[in-house]
């Protein structure tokens, strides 16, 4: 990742449930961190079906970056190349590095499959009722997964050493994918560490930037900033 | 990865739904690929959330991969860290690499979540009428993703350049876990990738290896192989 002339893709706006979890926030967060200026070209909604966006992202989403014209999809791998070019997210050391890896994939692999199941049943299932029926086991799954991670947390501040990593980063934006319940709440360890992850001022302006885009083009869309 | 001491860990048996699923298998597929030798410990069930498994592997699951005593976790991690040792799995090409890169991420964040909620439903959900009325969008949100892929790859051999990488290792793990069920089968470009994938004498000896443990210990689980 160069400095150069960075282009992100991003929605003009997206229905309320999802507004601060579109995924470009982690691109927008990462290279706040890294101090890198990036472009924001947004699609508007249904526009990321159309042939230009499929040739350059297969499954017809957001986000990705275009690094001089050269694409990138898949927000793991694009914020794991703006980590590699800067310090602020990534230690050195290979060894730190390799623990990182591994909680990063942590993050994407093992956390967030089950906190988007529990997404599925409570935003896009056609069966509610079907849906509230299955809610028990999904959030057995999702606390398991919670407990283990507040276990591995204990009393640190941050997952890989003493200081904010990338890995750190991916998980905070997967923890708050539930910020539509009190799960989190209720794990108080958890609670702080995503509280120490989201105050951060390059988190702070990345969401900022995503809102503000969606307040511009609300009435577009009838009115629902 | 050097050849040095590598070790593995990997359930003595699993129960048949499982069986050549079990993430170890992409160790092994990989290892193999690389031609890189390798120890596999193997835990009983339940052994995975025992404080010395825990300690290497927080959420109390398999695969780990121990590098002269080193552990890294997550099967996403440790088979990129195998792929970046050895050009069997990875071009040079900087710009090949991260079109690798992406689509494995797409693997392991776009594909398997959604092919997981699937298997949540028929395996894990102890609401089985439930289930079963969620299945239908489950269904459409998996067959979106085949679709999606079976266009990208068109007429080609691979999903990155005209040789095999390590993104499709990882792209048929994932398609594999729907081997319950006859989705793939309905796309003919993808059951034509998934076998040019599990030919390769590589993933061969890997599900071999892993089901040759399974029969070796299915009599003190009573029996089943
Ligand atoms: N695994 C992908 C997921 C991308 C994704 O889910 N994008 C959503 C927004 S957060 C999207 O574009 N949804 C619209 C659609 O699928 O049509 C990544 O992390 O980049
Ligand atoms: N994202 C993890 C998932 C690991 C995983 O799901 N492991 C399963 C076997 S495939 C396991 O150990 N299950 C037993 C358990 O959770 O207790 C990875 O890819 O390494």
């Amino acid at each position: 990742m160069k400095e150069s002339k960075l282009k992100i893709t991003a929605f003009d706006w997206v229905p309320e449930f999802a507004q601060g979890n579109v995924r470009d926030l982690r691109l927008r967060w990462a290279l706040n961190e890294a101090g890198l200026d990036y472009e924001v070209e947004t699609l508007a909604q249904g526009d990321q079906k159309k042939a230009v966006n499929v040739a350059r992202q297969p499954f017809g989403q957001v986000p990705v970056i275009e690094n001089d014209g050269k694409p990138m999809f898949e927000s793991g791998a694009i914020v794991w190349r703006i980590a590699e070019a800067s310090i602020a997210l990534l230690p050195n050391d290979l060894g730190a590095r390799d623990r990182v890896f591994s909680w990063y994939f942590a993050a994407l692999n093992t956390v967030e499959p089950e906190i988007m199941m529990l997404a599925m049943l409570d935003f896009f299932a056609s069966d509610k009722e079907a849906a509230a029926r299955l809610r028990p086991d999904v959030i057995d799954a999702v606390q398991g997964r919670l407990n283990r991670l507040s276990d591995a947390l204990e009393d640190r501040d941050w997952l890989v050493g003493d200081r904010f990593t990338v890995a750190d980063l991916m998980m905070a934006t997967v923890l708050r994918i539930l910020k539509h319940t009190d799960i989190v709440a209720g794990h108080p360890a958890l609670d702080a560490y995503l509280l120490r992850c989201t105050d951060r001022p390059a988190f702070v302006a990345a969401l900022d930037a995503q809102l503000q885009t969606f307040s511009e083009h609300a009435a577009k869309y009838g009115g629902a900033a």
